[in-house]
């Protein structure tokens, strides 16, 4: 069997960890993702760094938490210098490969200081968070940066528009064959107005595959991540997509009148935002859901094409696939909209990992309850490819021997989150000064403490109360878990990846029983006699 | 009255802050420095960010904590794209000049990685923190490092050896005129081996003024960064200040048989150190400490020289003065040599500040109390200038207004420092892991907390303990205090600048009242009617 080389890794956008027939769906059909369950490991235990696009996929793009790296919102670059999954990769000869959408935004500013040319090769890897961009796109086509290519693969098709994606891909007509268009909630039942061919997850599908094929010819392994825009809003799926699922699929809202009865007022600010006050609307859970639940099943029905296509080329023996999600979106539950806070809907992910070396054979099929963050794939992929990985630098942990089905010893015992409300209404709601919008989850497995700084903890007991609907908070019963929660957070606090620059090899191999008369510098020592025998001891040492 | 325009900015290493005549030492002479204080603002509560050269520095050349800069150790590069005051001080025009030390390691593998030539303009502008070196010399004479310029000045004036600073400026000689080396203890109370003319402190202040007069033909203002080696070791001085002090004028050790005897774990291993054993003998001290006292003078000297030759030029009316040090020395004061912990023999440092402005004429010869940390050098230089300072990258505050005589509101209620000393034989001692090697000082001008990671915490009241002879850190009655200070302890660790790519005025323009529809994302809206009104709301916001 050819030796395991190359990874696959692929990312949802927004899509919810109970959001997969494997995860436990009732409704939803996802069976070629189920199958790569069953070929792999599935982790129901596995939380994002921050509930948003941006910091979460630097967390990933990184292996480090959103306070080291820096990038806390959408469209804040990620300075310069941070080092990137890529930069570990590069250095055993892996090229690290971009499909689809990363949401990095360069340090523009960071770059024109230190001279680097952004359109040059190293400038290109900084600006692309460590990608070689085969092709970027990060499907919501913001203004002021070039249009994607799939624009000019909609029109080649005969989608002529000035925004072709928004105008065909993501938007319907009603039954007079009016343009509604597809930002909006109330047009999710719509269908998209193109074919389902040329919609963008098999688009993208097939750019992996292009991708794929051209490599066959490159000795270079590669780390390809596959990264899709959807189930991501607008949430408007082409047909049969569109129509695939009804209201009878919805499954009730998690939630209850007590949350908004004595909310924690974080949580309450949230709650009074335009997008929760919309999606906590049945009309708009009923519109929306569906049009969700149509684009994962089309993204499973790639799966599908892709694994047929890596199973043709025998590159499934040799391929690792990692399937996930940059973070989950409450779709009105918790009478909430978007992501934002900690509750599983939002802060919990799928995620899929299939080893194809023998050594993970055991391990196939089965579930992982062990508590994974999304920064332990960056150290996964380094290990996989058989590199060491910077311990300094990464702040997450290979999921390898888990993969294998071994019990790593001291596994991490609780999780964490991060997030910065900074630019968002709720820091005026909440009259917060703007380097104290931040918010932090530390979670045990059954305990979910949210420190808000500036107001009382949150707290929920998953054990007792797995749909988090009741906050302990202000439980005086609580106060033990509290605590010993907020120790583990202090704690994390103290110790970032703060330094890296020097590796814990160069530092083990420094502190040397006060023998260091390194470079001639000669600290403290009393007279000829003493530097004698401090000479001598080392002499006696590099002899043995 | 011409303008204030520049900045001399004059450190010391290892200067004591009780070290000066105006700060209360009994038997040492430091006119000029006292003179200086009378023309100026003397800070009492002036603390670094950490007890040990490179990362202090790091602290004061970035404006930010150790936890923020990532420099931790002696020769751990400063990380590229870290933001230095040069780097802030360039923005707004200002030349950032050195002559003398900073202790600052290049890292060079990141400048590899970001395609940088350490060789270029920008190479060296990084490679130097930010500093355009107009002399750089680090005092200590690594290996693998270009030998500074003051070797060859030596050689030039006759003094030839391998190594003529150690040869013959750091080193003395016995009765019968052979070479004791300088770098041991035992030979600190002989005279070093030249002129006191062309010792190091000279020396470094007259590049100071070749600096300062090639500079007048030069309309960019400047920060001069005068940075000496003294009174760091080698221990020794040349006459006449070699003699100018005897075992008479050794003030008594600060320390106590119980600090020996229930000592926490962190300060007993600090206290077996060689530099400590040695430097706790009373013989040490009586040779050491007469030396380091006349290093100081010669240091006075020097400023009546460099002060002659500002006035005699018209440049004290138009130059801000700023003294001060890099940390402590022990001296043998609680059984301890060098620095490391965070008694204020060690981590509290002296700091003078000469504004030339009229605003600042009613604080002349003032003594302020407000807690001020070495990271408020920046902002405060930024601000004399002109300019902004950055407030989400630079995490201290200015000191103008107290320069000014004015108390400015909310000034900060506790200071902050901390060391990690993974790269020391202490780590062995207390079996540590090499990333939970740290110590953190809270101080809020009474009691001082020292959080160590594995152990309790130490504690001392400065008002009935003024000596920090007894540590309460086991003290039932100091309970709340200890939890007081943690508390501020975990709000400083969860609230780095750790982003700094985004300005604070940037996210302030942001939030506005959920009515961002920008680049023509629209996130939760409901329909056509919603957005109408939304897009209405805007344009009455415009006309406004």
């Amino acid at each position: 069997m050819p030796r395991a080389k190359n990874i696959v890794w692929i990312m949802c956008d927004q899509l919810r960890h109970d959001y997969l027939g494997c995860s436990g769906h009732p409704k939803l059909k996802t069976p070629n993702i189920d199958a790569m369950a069953e070929r792999g490991v599935r982790f129901r235990n596995a939380y994002v760094q921050s509930p948003i696009c941006g910091p979460s996929r630097m967390s990933f793009y990184t292996g480090r938490y959103m306070r080291s790296h820096g990038s806390h919102w959408n469209g804040w670059p990620l300075r310069v210098g941070e080092p990137t999954l890529g930069d570990h990769l590069k250095k055993i000869g892996v090229r690290n490969v971009l499909v689809g959408k990363t949401h990095m935004a360069p340090d523009l500013e960071g770059m024109k200081l230190l001279g680097i040319p952004p359109d040059s090769i190293i400038g290109v890897h900084v600006a692309e968070c460590g990608f070689e961009p085969y092709e970027r796109d990060d499907g919501l086509h913001p203004t002021g940066r070039p249009r994607p290519r799939y624009d000019a693969y909609l029109r080649e098709h005969g989608y002529e528009a000035q925004n072709p994606w928004e105008h065909w891909a993501n938007s319907g007509a009603d039954a007079a064959g009016s343009l509604q268009n597809g930002w909006l909630l109330a047009h999710s039942d719509k269908a998209a107005r193109i074919p389902e061919q040329h919609s963008e997850t098999p688009y993208m599908t097939r750019r992996a595959m292009d991708f794929i094929s051209e490599s066959e010819t490159d000795e270079r392994p590669w780390c390809l991540h596959l990264s899709y825009i959807k189930p991501h809003w607008p949430y408007i799926a082409p047909e049969p997509y569109a129509s695939m699922y009804g209201a009878g699929d919805v499954q009730p809202a998690v939630r209850s009148q007590a949350e908004r009865q004595s909310a924690h007022p974080v949580f309450a600010a949230y709650m009074s935002m335009r997008y929760s006050r919309n999606m906590a609307r049945d009309e708009a859970r009923a519109k929306v859901i569906p049009a969700y639940m149509g684009l994962i099943t089309q993204i499973d029905d790639q799966m599908g094409v892709l694994m047929e296509f890596l199973g043709e080329r025998g590159l499934l023996d040799t391929t690792m696939i990692v399937f996930t999600s940059d973070h989950g979106d409450y779709l009105g539950d918790h009478w909430m909209g978007e992501k934002d806070l900690f509750h599983d809907a939002s802060a919990k992910i799928p995620l899929i990992v299939i080893d194809p070396s023998p050594e993970a054979d055991a391990a196939r099929g089965t579930v992982c309850d062990a508590l994974v963050e999304a920064i332990d794939l960056a150290p996964t992929f380094v290990d996989y490819f058989g590199g060491e990985p910077p311990g300094h630098i990464l702040e997450g942990r290979s999921l390898m021997p888990l993969i294998r089905g071994k019990t790593p010893s001291g596994w991490r015992k609780v999780a964490f989150s991060e997030y910065d409300y900074a630019m968002q209404d709720v820091r005026l709601m909440l009259d917060q000064p703007i380097e104290r919008c931040r918010l932090f989850m530390v979670f045990d497995g059954r305990w979910k403490l949210i420190h808000a700084s500036g107001f009382r903890p949150m707290l929920y007991d998953l054990a007792s109360d797995p749909q988090e609907l009741v906050d302990r908070g202000e439980d005086p019963s609580c106060a033990a878990e509290i605590a010993r929660l907020q120790a583990a957070l202090f704690d994390w606090a103290l110790h970032p990846n703060d330094h890296i620059t020097t590796s814990r090899a160069k530092i083990a191999a420094y502190a040397d029983n006060q023998l260091q008369v390194k470079g001639g510098v000669l600290i403290g020592i009393w007279d000829e006699a003493e530097l004698a025998a401090i000479r001598e001891k080392i002499d006696q040492r590099k002899t043995r």
